[in-house]
Formats: C-alpha cells, structure tokens, sequence
C-alpha cells in the first residue's frame, strides 16, 4: 500500500479535475479495451461511445493482451465467465499493470464458483486502478482478500441486488488502502474513496435497478475518464455523470426501458460543466486503526 | 408420468392463482438463475427484472450448479450453445431437478447439430417444470422424445417462425403429460397445459416476431412466477402479461423497436389485477388415446 | 479472379435490381445464418427482421455447418472470437462455398491477435460474397492478403473508428477482383464495387459512430438480401436502406440512442420504392494497372 501523490483535495480542485476529465474524454476519444458479460456488453459499448470513448471487446487471452497494448484504458467485467477466462483475465491484467495503463475491475458475481474465485484472488496483484461494485460486491470481495471489512458480511443475490453503501464504507477504504487505487461503491449514495480521500455522490435513480448493465456500464465509462484522468477523478467523473444523467433522464420518463434510452441520450448530452457541477461531498478519512 | 394434485380448477381459481404469483414476484423479488442465448440475454434479464424477479446469467457448469443451489427458480435456454454446454445445461439441470426447484426449458434449435440433439435427449429425465416453444420447436421436441404428435411434423425455419399453435396441441398434451410438468406454446394464440388442463390465452402482438427475443423472454418471466406458484399457474400468468402488454405496446408504437420499449414499460406497469383479468380459455383435455 | 456476368449496368437496371431485392426478402423471408460478436447479436438480428429476413445464429463448428445448409444465405462477423471459431468460421464459409451459397464476411478485428489473423488468411479462400468494413478494416485486410491497396496504411482504432472511404477505393477494387465478390467500405460517403461497376451511396448520419454496431447490422441486412439478389445489388439496397433510415432517424432524434431505436423502425418501414430512388452514383472502374 503506497499514498498516492494528489494534484487535487479541495472541492474546487476536483471539480475541476472532473471538468477536464470528462472534456479530455469527449476530444481524444480514447480507445477503450473490455472483457466484459455478454449480457451487458451492448449497454456497456453505447454508454462508452456516449461518454466519448472508443468501444472495442474481447474474450481470448492473446486478444485481451494485444488489446490491452493498443487501449489506453481497459474494463474488466467478470459477470459471464468462459473456460478460459483465468488465462484471459489474468493476462490482459498483467499486461495492464507492467505498462501502468488504468483499468477497472468489476468483480461481478464474486463468490460464485472456484474459478471466479482462484481469478479474483490472482488478479488482485495487477492492482486495478479502480474497483467498482456495489456495497455487497465490495464487501464480499474485502472479505475474500481478507482485508478489513469492519466484519460486514455480504448479502448477495443477484447482480442487481443492492447492499447499502454506508455498511460497505470500511471494506472500500481497506480495499482502495490495499490496492493503492481508488473504490467506487454503487448504491443510492454513492462513495469513491483512494482510501484518504472519499467522494459521497448524490443523485441517480431507482430505476437503475430495473434495467441490467447500469453498474456495468459505469465501470465501463470509469475507465473512458481513467484514459486521460487519475482514478479518483475518473470514478467521481463517471458516478456524477450517471447520478446526473439518471436524474434528468426519470424526470422524463415512466417505465425502465424509455428511462434506458433517455439515460443514454442523457449520457451523451451531459456537458463537462454540468458533470462537474453535479453534488458531491468530499472527506478526508482518519487512519482505520 | 405422475398426475399433479392442483388447487385450482376452475377460471376463477386460476385468475386468483395468476393474482398471487404476479403480486408474489413483485414482492418478493426472487433470484431467477439463467443459461440464456447471447442474442436475447439482455431482453430476458430486464423483462425478468420488469416482472419482479433479481436475473444472473453463467455459462459454466460449476456456476449453473451453484446458481441453481441459490436461486429460487431457472431458466434454461439452448439458443447459442457453447462446447461445454453438455456439461453446464446437464448439471445445472440435475441440481434443480434433485433440489425439486421449478426450471424453464427453451429448446430454441431443436433439431440443430449433434450436440444440441444429445442435451435435449438427455435433460428430459431432470423434468423442466414448463417447456417453453412455439409451434414448431414443440413438435420437434415431440418428436424427438418421441412422444405422441399426432405424427405432426414440424417446420423448422429460424428460431422465429412459427408454425400453428393448433397443429402443435397433442404434442404439447404429451409432452405435459411424459414430463408431469406444463407446456407452453407460444403464437398467435397461446396454448398452456399441464396435460389435463389447458388454457388458451389472446391478445398480445404480430411485433412479436418482428423482434428476437419475445420468445426467450417469456421463458424468463415464467421462471420469476415459477419461484412463487405452481407451473401451470406461472406459465399461464407470463403468457397473459406478455398478451397485455404486447397489446397495449402495439396501440402506441408504429414500429418494432418502439414496441419492444413500449413492451417492456407495460410488463413492468402491468398491475396483478389486470394480468390475472386478461382473456383465458380453460378446457379439461379428455384421455388422448 | 474472374469477371461475373451482370444483368445490370445502368443506374437504372441497378435501382431496379434493388426495388426487386428488397421486395424478395420482405416476402420470401429467408432464413439467414450468422456467427457473429455477443456485442451487437441483438442488434444485428433486429435489423435482419426489420429488413423481412430471419435471424439464426449459432457458435459451434458442426452448427455453423448445419445452419449453413438450411440457411439461405450467411453472415459471419469476426467481433469476439471464442477458441473454436478456427473451426466454425471456416468450416462454415467451407459448406456455405460448396454450396454457392452467398455470404457476407465483416473482419472486424483485423489484425488483432493470431489466432484472429490466421483464419482471416484462410478463410480467403472460400470466397465471400460481400466482404464489408470501414475503410481501415479494408485496407487492413488488403495488406494482410497482400492485394495491391495503393500503399495505403490501416490506422485501427477501435472497431468503430474511421478512415477516409476515399483512401480504402484502391484496396476495395483489388480485393473485389481478387475475391471475385463485392466489396462494401462503410464511412461517410459509402462505396461498394465488385471490381469492375462501383456505386457511390449518400446520406446515412453521424450517430452511426455513436452507436455500436451499426456496420455489424449492416452486414447483416447485406445478407438478407444476398439471399435473393447479386452481391452487388444487395450491397448496395442494404447501404442504401442505411443511408435512408439513417438519415430519417437523425431527423426525429436528438440523442444516439433514441436514434437507435427509430433507426429500426425505419428499417423496418422503408418501401422497396423509397430504397431504389435513394441516390447513388455508378461508375466503371478502369484496369488498375
């Protein structure tokens, strides 16, 4: 566990961490890598393209090398594991890490079977810039890796299914001390935190929770900012963005499936501005022990 | 073939049963484990959430059997098979089948490859609580059990064409009747039974075959109520929403994507009194032979 | 290579090739068979039924076979290869060439990897009937197969990424001579040319960049209509169809993703007419050397 240097602390110096972010994101277009589920990979894809990114997936452990070499960012989703996924996670992880580039770790589905389990406990080492998940994911995982989770046991069921986000707030800061990178928590509020620094974000909607892919597509676009921002501001970037866009697109809608695609359309409308003006609180974290 | 004991015989119990299990799902929002096509895996899991139900979706067979061990109901659908699926589709069923949990069966590509043909020979000794077809695909399965059709043949044309419910009833009867579980067959009418009793349901939409996924997606509601009420019950209550609400969808969209969002807002708004109220016929099949 | 015989050569024998089919397919709805990436499955298959046909896709070597044989015609993407797509690609493009069956070949994530790069070179022997990409795939492809592409460089970045149509015209004339085929260059003004007769095809939208899989479905309408009319001509009613629905949807729309789902719908309501009388130029290539 390493602290990391901050050009940022104040408020005023995130929120202009994130306008540049999310400017930098819309003018370079960087070309984003993702293994990712075949459920969500389309949401995931379209929200990338949205937030400025360019979207390219893989499965095989030679293409997620290569493309971890050409990307300038990279999103790993475990939710739909194939056969040869140790291989293909790990590897592309790897790469990710000897050459320094951000990438995202969406550990969905922790828990679920030995191989999912042997790959979450081998990736950890490759140190993912960010780690998304929701309160029970993230909990989950701080007890796999045998950090402090402040004894939270996870209550998984389903993907969609939602702990709440301040009973995973220890388990995040000793993940994000442990990995010296940044936790991004999902919930009704959300929570971004290097493990110093945290980030409380307002807003979004329960419709979230009515379509699949919200959380997957959040990663997908953490990793869009995390091409040409640090982690901390890349996670902010990407939850106030979503918080944002989930607003205004349920002021505008009634049922799950219009709110998608007005939360798409929202995703892409969003200005640097308006992201980095949305509500967040920021706090500076004791030590743990 | 075992006859099941039911609690409900006539139209009015049925509409109550049907009552239950919608208003069941939207309250206790049980997990629905899946093995779904790729194509159609994103419709599935938001019409399932749209229903009640929380969706996870795997691939391999250490994860099937560990799904089925934690969710309350599952679908298994055959679309886009992958080389372990022997495996995955096999165990997964086992596990169910010796947990006596309900499962959904989608043969989709009856008929297509070797491998595919072994699978279906070889999951009917673990009982789906629903087979879930159009026409065609539940001769095909008919036969292909060999079973009693009536010597109907079918007319297999990609997984959405369909041939006339009517041709496909005393396959549908035998089938219901070898399994002791419910066949559904989807068309232009919608043809339910357990073997002995049969509903017909009406209404919902010709969009349907002018989008992939109807299909596959009725499967997956039908395993939410299936978490929560008998088979026939489940079965009849997912093809009355999707009758209701592909109705409702066609009076306000002019093509077939708009209907597809259309479609899902109103499974998602449908009320459990207006479900339980959409048209059904109910008739006792007399012995086939 | 060899000169085909046309029964077209006029604008206005071509506009009538296309009238007649996108009537043809809109009737006779053929079944068409695809391999294709999870990430846009969904998306292609719509659009396969906006267009009249129907959608089948499969993953599997002996699937791939047998769908070949009772498909009409074949669309393989190369998006997200699994291990065994050395097998299923190009035994499938080996039945579907025996049989002269027609089918579209879309390499995307040329140049990606080994495994990605060896059936590319080895599937060029079974000749596709339309091969379609963005100019940097057909550049990519021409270098890789070492066709004369005028010198040009790929620049790849990302599977939606674009280079200028203007710089990939040597590479698609020598690839449709040498392929005997057609070749289709997506971009901002779209060219398709079997070697010898080119056509210009105008319109579509921005948003095309904005969505995933655009080109995919693209692809996928090609073969549609491969189905029942010369490679030439259904690669240029699929271009023009796009240009037309695009360019329509881009009018009622304000944001990529309810562009999207209009898009489909004017996929699907566009007459045989409005497709025929969408403009294009024609003009006959002289020899390249």
């Amino acid at each position: 566990m390493k602290k990391q240097k901050r050009p940022f602390r104040t408020r005023e110096e995130i929120r202009d961490g994130i306008f540049r972010a999310v400017l930098k994101a819309k003018n370079d277009k960087p070309l984003i890598g993702s293994i990712t589920n075949t459920v969500t990979a389309n949401f995931v894809a379209n929200a990338q393209l949205a937030s400025g990114g360019l979207a390219a997936m893989v499965y095989l452990p030679e293409e997620g090398e290569a493309l971890a070499r050409s990307a300038e960012a990279f999103y790993i989703n475990m939710g739909t594991f194939f056969p040869f996924y140790a291989e293909s996670l790990t590897q592309t992880a790897k790469v990710l890490w000897a050459l320094g580039k951000p990438w995202v770790l969406d550990p969905v589905g922790v828990g679920l079977g030995t191989l999912r389990t042997a790959v979450l406990r081998d990736i950890r080492k490759y140190n993912p810039s960010i780690l998304r998940g929701n309160a029970s994911e993230i909990i989950a995982l701080a007890n796999l890796w045998q950090v402090d989770s402040g004894k939270a046991k996870s209550d998984l069921k389903g993907v969609d299914a939602m702990q709440r986000v301040c009973d995973a707030k220890r388990a995040a800061l000793s993940l994000a001390r442990d990995l010296g990178g940044v936790v991004a928590v999902s919930g009704d509020v959300d929570f971004i935190t290097d493990g110093h620094l945290s980030a409380f974000s307002f807003g979004g909607s329960p419709w979230f929770t009515k379509i699949t892919g919200a959380g997957c597509s959040l990663g997908g676009v953490a990793a869009v900012y995390a091409a040409g921002a640090p982690p901390f501001i890349a996670a902010l970037a990407a939850t106030a963005l979503y918080n944002l866009a989930g607003q205004r697109a349920q002021e505008k809608t009634q049922g799950p499936a219009h709110f998608q695609i007005q939360f798409l359309d929202e995703l892409y409308q969003a200005t640097p501005e308006e992201i980095a003006n949305h509500p967040f609180n920021v706090e500076e974290e004791e030590d743990l022990i």
